[in-house]
């Protein structure tokens, strides 16, 4: 809270310094997170770090946070929103794809039939990714997402995606950069998928995203260059990707790293494995009541037993939805 | 040079403002520039797009300046930096290759006649990066890199290659980023090459260095997960990768950009066709006393004449070295 007490300390005048200095100690930055030894490890990883002088003082350029995206920044069910994006665009592309009616994926998507389609695994996936996110420009697909974002409504909840979003983690992502934190997303979902909103949404601009992505090639359109989208796979940044793409993109190792599935054990344990202080976090989805409660039987999000173990035995932090969060959603205040 | 003005005013009390206001107009920004054509393109540009009320202001989050590296911010005669450093590194490592000794393009390199070596042309460099820069940890390269860049000395000025670097462009790079600017480097060199020095040298941190890259692989180093750099090309960040490197790594098309050869003339092209304001410049090496002249007929840093129509014909700024250079080098003054 140092940083924060320091802004605020600012706009009070000599005479009344010790009234402010009480409202400054007043001003919780987290205050979605119930007080407690989450919010309390929190708390002092940054003091610690951004302290001057302090043993495990880290220089700015050093702080780096990563955060996995899907399960961790919003919501991931019944499946990941991505996905539900994919299925919009099946839809609205079928007119141009009679062929579509006798073949799968595709003839079970357009009957409704969800669970049907994607019996066929990530192959299946595969397949509608490259069939709606390719073949356009990357302004093409930029403009589509952000035209679907401003609309599309969660089949459960009837509310925007964006709305599904944690109150809480946006409180962190704000509270680290409030203390000179770089804030980066590091998720399997696509990143030309996160960057048209993630700006507005998390405060995380485009060239902080990493992700998931198709190759994309540069070449002509109406005389000007453009970069047109493969229906080829270029890298997929889960599990040992996380690491490498963080490598790629970031070329630094994250002090701070928070994930919520099996997806992001490497990217925690890369984060780990430098030297100093270190904080490693994981949102468990334990609130049936306010939002879903999922683990090592989940196909989306999967929080193994193993990975619970590797928590527990190596200090990382589990984050209890339930129990460590007040509020989940700003529009359930 | 707005922003420099507002901050050295800040300093002034309100009885002095008008010695201040003198004093802050005869601060130059970029003193290594002789004043002309060249040097206010560059302001008029930067007073234009910051300017609030401008038709021609542009936000802060878009203000990306994207630089070429070799023959851009630092000398790349009589061969590119990064091929020194590998020359050494063969060096070096001949005593664990005794089989070196009959296999070019070794063999040559290792009597000295770097001509002969590189006859193989890009199979022959390719070949000489692989054997050494690949087959080590990430951790263990930077280091390399560090120790090498701390100690190696060109062989025609007798100087610290990062004493090479162009006076004129760190001002620039400086007064950008004064200004707000987000200064990243998009390089046909080797990214993992630059970023151990890129901070100190340029001010641009590791996540705003762009460049080739090997493909690299997440593994266990005695019980801790490491990255190990593999021979095997992952990206070529030139020509038409750039704009595709700009797309994957930043999410925004830059609104300036710098280059001094055919492989900038992609990122330029890129950069002009956005909307807005626009700023495109190439460093023409014209200066035989004070650096080289080279152009069309230069393996290292092609200036063709192709390049030389289209920055004319488009609106690009040509930089001459020898009469837009106050000063090339630090060393120099």
């Amino acid at each position: 809270m140092k940083l924060h007490t320091k802004f605020l300390l600012i706009g009070c005048s000599v005479g009344m310094w010790f009234m402010c200095a009480t409202l400054a100690l007043a001003q919780d930055p987290l205050p979605s997170w119930n007080d407690g030894a989450t919010k309390q490890n929190i708390m002092e990883f940054v003091e610690k770090v951004t302290k001057q002088g302090s043993p495990d003082f880290i220089p700015v350029a050093e702080r780096i946070a990563t955060f996995d995206n899907d399960g961790t920044l919003w919501s991931e069910q019944p499946m990941y929103f991505q996905l539900f994006f994919a299925l919009d665009r099946v839809k609205e592309l079928a007119p141009q794809h009679p062929e579509w009616k006798g073949k799968e994926p595709f003839a079970s998507l357009l009957k409704g039939d969800v669970k049907a389609a994607l019996a066929g695994g990530d192959k299946a996936i595969l397949e509608i990714v490259m069939a709606t996110h390719a073949d356009m420009t990357t302004d093409q697909f930029a403009q589509i997402v952000k035209d679907w974002i401003a609309t599309a409504k969660h089949p459960k909840t009837g509310k925007l995606y964006t709305e599904m979003v944690f109150q809480p983690m946006l409180e962190l992502l704000a509270y680290l950069r409030a203390n000179e934190f770089k804030t980066f997303i590091v998720s399997g979902g696509g990143i030309e998928f996160m960057r048209p909103w993630a700006e507005q949404v998390y405060g995380v601009p485009p060239e902080q995203v990493v992700g998931s992505s198709i190759k994309v090639k540069l070449t002509q359109r109406d005389g000007k260059p453009a970069l047109v989208r493969l229906p080829e796979l270029n890298f997929i940044d889960d599990k040992a990707g996380k690491p490498v793409a963080i490598n790629q993109h970031i070329g630094r190792r994250p002090i701070a790293a928070f994930g919520n599935s099996d997806g992001d054990q490497q990217m925690l344990e890369w984060t780990q494995a430098g030297t100093g202080a270190r904080l490693m976090m994981l949102v468990h989805h334990d609130d049936a009541k306010r939002e879903w409660a999922y683990g090592p039987e989940s196909k989306i999000g999967t929080f193994s037993d193993a990975l619970m173990t590797e928590a527990r035995k190596s200090g990382w932090t589990v984050i209890s939805m339930k129990d460590d969060w007040k509020n989940l959603f700003a529009f359930e205040k």
